[in-house]
């Protein structure tokens, strides 16, 4: 059985639920994937901070160039967020032979090109299953499963955060303040919650997934954005009234002319569309191709599990493709 | 480039849609895959046969052993139906040295792990994402992108014909047998039904993923199977009036003490659910995992074109796995 050594730049919400994942299914993983997976280093701010979960203290290292310099380590984690220290920190990863996985779509989207061009040139895999709608493996079947195809349309409804919010303000009559007080009091939505409800979170994960369907990088400050701040309870009664709902749409739609618009903003989703149905926290990402006609994808797009499956999931997939 | 040939065994609505896809999609496939992918021999019951697509005669063979024997041929597409003669073209194909994708869920059900094993024996990819589902790539992501989880559910809408036939009675109020007329009309049932409205059909495709998802193979024999011949208006009726629609669904369940239990058979499904709003002829397939939580993926589990999309994803899997 062949050992892969992990490097986890950050240990929080995503890097901690993929090491838990690895560490609690090391047996089931090992055996499908015929490797022992171990995380040997992590990189956390505070060595001394309370976990919910347990992590041996002499893994981990506040000095990021430990890991990265690392010769004994195969892949890289980057769950750090935030465009730097994040992006540098993976072109140095893969210029020195490292496979990357990332959850980090704002590093991915603002730096796409240059990612991928730096690990094309080191013959390394690059994966970012996890950027995009958390669980949901969408950017793989994309990449694999529905090669065959010519894609139409990537659309989605992929931030759990402003889903919840349009389906509480939809299901109870509630007002878009009040809702969103509710979210932050249960931990759907952050203190500042600028990024997700104004659409810029979306913004970045449709640059990603427009990036891997049509091979075509569109930076996200060039993606027309709408957020959610200004829908009003009566927007949403004239919605209910037409048998439609109001969802947040990350959607990229290539014409027949062969141009693609893309766009981030509020859509009256009729109540025939399968994302008509995908409601609360949950995200889905909806296809249309030429062969499969039309594909949604329905799951969790946040949580340590849920984006730590994804992690581990391209983990998998780099270790079945270079060391079988 | 490479070249990489495919023998085609049926060129009915399968078949016909895969290589009405290589042909069409040509272009962007061989960009993709960096693989010029050609049919060179084809096989038919009827030389002359009129069909919806064009393909060159001097492709076409009614001797299935002109395929199976040419050095030639790299991959082979099982699109025959039936469980014989196909399970012993695939054996013969894979003792060969070629790699096998297959459409044919009442063959791999069958055989599974005499095709699984051979497979193995002779270092062969054999690939069956078209067998479940249609269009869905549920196979490969169980296989690849959700490795990193427990598994405990595998269930879903595996039958488009049983799923238009319900979804008819729910919306419209009619009877079993005046809707299966329609249907029959309309040709989303066939003229002898028994496959699918008795679930043997279902129970095919639950036996092919419950080997992938839990690593067990279950005989189709030995799932307990139920069809929707007996579902009255009545039962709709108190269904509706409960918030819930009857579904035909093939589920495994996985229990706390790791007992598998396995059933096709009608189910009350609740309006909270994801399958409760896949109606008419789509299929979904939904599942349950200790990271990811659960997902569903959603679209059209029949038709020429979205069968046809898993096989070519099936067979480019195989080339990025075997010609890198």
């Amino acid at each position: 059985m062949k050992q892969i050594n992990i490097g986890l730049l950050g240990i929080g919400n995503v890097g901690g639920g993929t090491y838990q994942i690895l560490n609690n299914n090391h047996d089931v993983i090992s055996e499908r994937t015929d490797a022992d997976i171990r995380v040997t280093k992590a990189l956390t701010h505070n060595l001394n901070k309370k976990r919910k979960f347990e992590i041996p203290s002499d893994i981990l290292t506040t000095n990021a160039d430990e890991i990265l310099n690392d010769s004994n380590i195969n892949i890289i984690v980057e769950a750090l967020g935030g465009i730097e220290p994040a992006s540098t920190y993976m072109l140095k990863a893969m210029q020195s032979g490292k496979h990357v996985v990332t959850a980090n779509k704002a590093a991915v989207a603002a730096n796409y090109e240059k990612l991928m061009t730096v690990a094309n040139e080191n013959n390394v895999m690059l994966l970012t299953e996890a950027c995009v709608a958390g669980a949901i493996p969408a950017l793989a079947s994309i990449q694999t499963s529905l090669q065959g195809n010519r894609f139409y349309e990537v659309s989605g409804i992929l931030n759990g955060t402003t889903n919840y919010i349009m389906s509480k303000m939809y299901n109870e009559g509630l007002a878009y303040a009040d809702v969103l007080k509710d979210a932050q009091a249960k931990g759907f939505a952050e203190a500042d919650p600028t990024d997700d409800v104004m659409g810029y979170d979306i913004a970045n994960k449709l640059s990603i997934l427009v990036a891997l369907t049509f091979n075509q990088y569109i930076h996200p400050k060039d993606i027309p954005t709408v957020g959610i701040t200004n829908i009003t309870k009566e927007d949403i009664d004239i919605a209910k009234t037409n048998g439609t709902k109001i969802k947040l749409i990350g959607s990229a739609i290539l014409s027949e002319t062969g141009k693609l618009s893309c766009s981030v903003k509020p859509v009256n989703i009729n109540c025939t569309h399968p994302l008509f149905s995908v409601d609360n926290e949950f995200n889905a990402v909806y296809l249309k191709g030429d062969a499969f006609g039309e594909l949604m994808y329905y799951g969790k797009g946040a949580g340590p599990l849920p984006t730590g499956s994804a992690v581990v999931g391209d983990i998998i997939s780099i270790i079945n493709n270079i060391w079988r």
